[in-house]
């Protein structure tokens, strides 16, 4: 996934503006203008990092001619005490954004490492980690970018790119037959459908009434195993995602299921900040 | 603190315009238009209640008319099971609705239920829990009313409404006194002058200097007993604050120091969602 | 297709903005404050109604209380001298109203018109007509939406929401097979591929590569059957959309090579105004 | 009529979010990242070329260094065939630009090739060929810039900008010379006053009243004829125009009679893309 | 002229905006949350009411249920001491809109006195008072209604809706009669062409050139006279405007000269605020 | 007190835009497109100068590559005629933003210039002028910077930036002393306290209860005499303000009191404009 420079700038500027308000009333008041300063980033802990063009942007949104000497990409793994960037900047320019800068960095670091652990526990399985819509309000676009720097992949960006027909709707519809049915009559002809079901037997229903995606809710792994024997005994090609409830402890069992996709909604939900400081050194 | 009912709308608004995108495709295509149905709201796990106006919100923008019945309040204890709120209306409403609701009321109960672990910790002493600037980006005035509702204070909003000096202004001011000055000259007459300090010494000298609150950062309990006997030698009127990787283990300890402020980073930055759902019923 | 009250509402109040400015100062000038009329609308030759609900949002953004007396709705066949929907109110609000009313209706009843004529010639044949992103920029929703009233489908909304891999795609990729491939592993698993190609071979070929749609670019009706054959002898689920230089004339003929889709921009490129007026008299 | 380069900028900034949404899957899956290619726009049928700069702000907007190596200008008749300009860029960015800029500069070539085709037809006739608010909404400025383009003269920008008398200005009124005594008096005295008649005697009466430009509406040319020289017996200076149904066949019948200004909704309302493609060569 | 309601709640909640910023700490610490209070308005000088509309909806923005209860309209007479307008709501409704309130109305009030007093020196000519584009930034449209609330006439809204050739003009056409002939070549027909001159052979010019209004800027008594006499020779229907440094002294002496308008910069740029207050009374 | 880069370009384009509205249609009409002009600005009356990167901002949000040749700085004295700045651009560039320039140079300059008389007038006193929230709507902070370019000190920002204490607030808290009290628990930390009184008595009581600043409203010289003899009499770190109906010529008396600072609306809201005019010589 690619995130659109206007898109990042866009970010930064909005995040500043609200840290900002009418001014940074204390580096007025206290620090020489035109004093100049470099700021250092440093990882305190082990982290995935995620975020250093925005964490440029803030700084370049307050000073046009700012750039950051990065030294990691988005993804790399950083040990504690590693520095990835630093900046020659007017103080003032410093001060300003450091916090900021910070709250981005440390939040996507934060999902992209959660992910990574979900990613690395899976490994040598065809499973893939797959996010969910329970992200922070605002904030979508730039979780699910951090989900792939961790490794995972991406699941709907909202509810009009996917069509994915959970319990609700079937209770609506009157059951999973007649829901996938409405689906494949009434949905774009570009999209897939996804149908949520919570046991082997509506896995079965789903299938045989043409749903290209199950997805496996809140099952125990016996279970999970059944409706994968199932499915496969009905389709090859139909996509089996297994959703609910998912940990660092019992996502490699889910996975040796043999289902293809597994949605974590915790990746983004339950991330807590990486910690990560920036020092500032007066030039 | 209150929310302006404006603020909340626009939020749920802009929220809201996130999730949908042009549309929910799934619920188009497979819910009878006009279908009713009954929302309710379940607390999933023991927490405090903090968002019913945004979850609220969310559905009125999508259907004008609509009223949550609630059962339950901003800052009240809910055990596991409870319903605390319901609202009936057309089914593509509800289901346009959810997740965006659920994402705000999940994080701001989840700030509102760690900030409280940490107040109910320190009951009895004088001291009081404050947030601090590390909140997610785009959502800082949420998550401080969230830390009220937990019963904790709020401290800067951004960087223009307190003074604020750190110890990277101190290094660029070359020195704890003159950065104090400075401030007693340069910055607004209606705020108070706030100086973080890493040690005792440092904590003398910034009273000395004239500040009115004192920031004693990262310090062993023994310094800060030593840094509260200092100031207190010179002032009865001085606040002090204590502030650095605070946890629900070591904030009595802190508070029962005898300073007056404890912020806390962890109650925004490492908030993890509370398990909320939202179960739909057709009417 | 629905759209969005609120939506509906932000285009009428963002048109009339361009043809207020200021505000209308011939009224301003001529009419007497508080004058009232009645304003009623009239299709002047044979039609296909569509827009009924931006009519009435144009006039209520100018007058809250205000609604249209329907008498017709959106998808309604109109024979010329039909009246469809009258309004009271004061003098200025018809008058200011009256030119971008006017000019969404006749644009989107239009569009509406066109398709039907389209859809009605391929009556009895399993073929849709659908859409194309050759629509008048900014007005992309609104023409889809009357794309469904004229009994049309929507094809994508954006370059986001449909995987489709056009001539240029395969050019930069190496070939339909490759490109295929390149989808399967890294597109959304939620979306069909959809691949573009210009000669029964490549129709063949992007089956084989695992295509879920084909497209059949400018292709003679020979060609046409040809490669359904060459599909249809491969897959039986494989969706067949021909494209490109389709006519009222030549609809029938690609409908009954036995495509499921037929897409237009005609339809949206090409639509002109149909002739609508609005009466006012006073009252 | 020039249109402001910021003002562009923001147009094909608006219409490209309208395209993209949130990016291009196809080529994000399918293109190699980094991937250079050129663009060719040519001319597939005989046109007035319009909307380069639109086209060059489209491609801009995605890549800020880029410039379009154009061979013709704006208002330049091209045959089909002609290759009009053409750009290197990494090839995702001509990806994700193509449509947006196809359908602006079709559109406005088109709508600037339809106002030549008027315009010709008067050729030594002392007439003007004027557009009306007939727009598609959201697109009066440009569909205005695309009319001097081809030839014609603007007519007014919005309700704001001109002093229109219309009938229904005169049925609320009370008359034709009761609607120019108000304009008089109450109309802003930097604006020439125009009355909208239907009949040889309410031209006379509107100059009598004190008219400066009095328009002809849906008159047979004979009573044109008359309504000119009863005009033409009162005043030499007053300005007549011409108004409705005008077709490229009655066009210079009409200018023949004598009229000053003829205004064609057509040129606006309906003006069908011309067409135009843009072919992509890796590079 | 009128001002759109819409227009004037978008001013209203703007300029709220601006002074409430995140809220209002003081009426938040200090006053019961619910406590009811009444707030009337007072003229503390003699003066011409302007804005009570904006007073409205400035509480209305921040309590859509609010209603003035007027006593006076725009355009009376107050006498120093008069309680012109009263309302009933939360005192932090009160409180937070007071100031924003006021200075408004103290700033339209300051306009519409101000206008008025040079139009009540006129009274008995045939001149009229118009304003210029002297107005503050961001407020031209609501000074240009205190304006005509004033009693005065309003010119030009912007460049872009009257032809004003002025000196700087002339200076670069080469010649107030090249300057007049392009305009009439080029400008829209809906609109009078006006001329800058400062001297009587410069009017005699323009007239003969074609304009339609004449504007003598900064001349003495005697060259206004000379000036009219020598229009009027030529044209009696050709406008004739006096501008520059009219004081409230001299604007009788101007109006006595016969011209038609006299446009007056202080009172828009020069207006004072009149006293007003707002008294809170506990309910 | 500086401003914002981006903020000042922020307001220019704004203005710029009310000012032009759909283009400058006199220079289109009269001006040889291409043609390059000389722009001088000229003080026509003694002045403190304020304002000129706004005026810059004006012609560069115009023409991007655009710089003004400063002869002077923000703050500093003009004498009648001195020429402070000039710029080279096309004639139509200078021709569209000349008034929305001087608007804004004009205004700040009369702040900055009455300020100063102000602060002149107290010199070797020990106090302060500050400004008041009794600014222009919209331009609360722009005529804020003007007032420092004056020499003066700024108040609170909004109501979100400072606690003070009004009559009005009093009154609803049920007297001096709880209303302080109140603020005390209530207010934030980071802020002072101010209160305003009217009377010796009142002054002692705030002390007493705590306040950080008494406002001493509207008290003749003697009970300001009084007043700061009671406040000493208690603490001698109370700042003190003096408030109310405050002139040129009784300032120097109330700042011999001893009072601190003096706050004066006038500053900002009865400033009038400064008499500053923009040349145009074709180049």
């Amino acid at each position: 996934m690619e995130l659109d420079t206007g898109l990042i700038y866009a970010y930064a500027s909005e995040f500043l503006k609200e840290d900002l308000g009418r001014g940074d009333v204390t580096t007025q008041a206290v620090v020489r203008s035109g004093a100049k300063a470099r700021g250092s980033f440093l990882a305190k802990q082990d982290l995935i990092l995620c975020g250093l063009e925005f964490g440029e942007a803030v700084f370049a949104v307050l000073d046009g001619g700012i750039q950051l000497e990065s030294r990691a990409h988005d993804g790399e793994v950083l040990k504690a005490g590693a520095q990835f960037a630093r900046l020659e900047a007017s103080a003032s320019v410093l001060l300003a954004g450091e916090r900021t800068a910070l709250n981005l960095i440390q939040r996507m670091s934060a999902i992209a490492t959660l992910t990574r652990s979900f990613v690395d526990r899976i490994a040598g399985t065809k499973a893939q980690i797959i996010d969910t819509r329970k992200t922070t309000p605002g904030l979508r676009l730039i979780e699910k970018y951090a989900v792939t720097v961790g490794g995972g992949r991406n699941n709907r960006s909202g509810l009009d790119d996917g069509v994915l027909i959970k319990d609700n709707h079937v209770a609506m519809a009157g059951g999973i037959r007649r829901a996938v049915e409405l689906a494949r009559v009434n949905a774009s002809h570009l999209m897939r459908i996804e149908v949520e079901v919570s046991t082997p037997a509506g896995a079965q229903e789903a299938v045989k009434a043409g749903a290209d995606i199950v997805m496996l809710d809140n099952m125990k792994v016996a279970d999970l195993n059944e409706s994968v024997r199932l499915i496969r005994g009905l389709s090859s090609s139909t996509l089996i995602e297994a959703s609910g409830r998912v940990t660092v402890d019992n996502v490699r069992e889910i996975a040796e299921t043999g289902v293809d996709l597994i949605s974590v909604g915790a990746i983004t939900h339950s991330a807590t900040a990486v910690d990560i400081s920036m020092k500032i050194t007066p030039l």
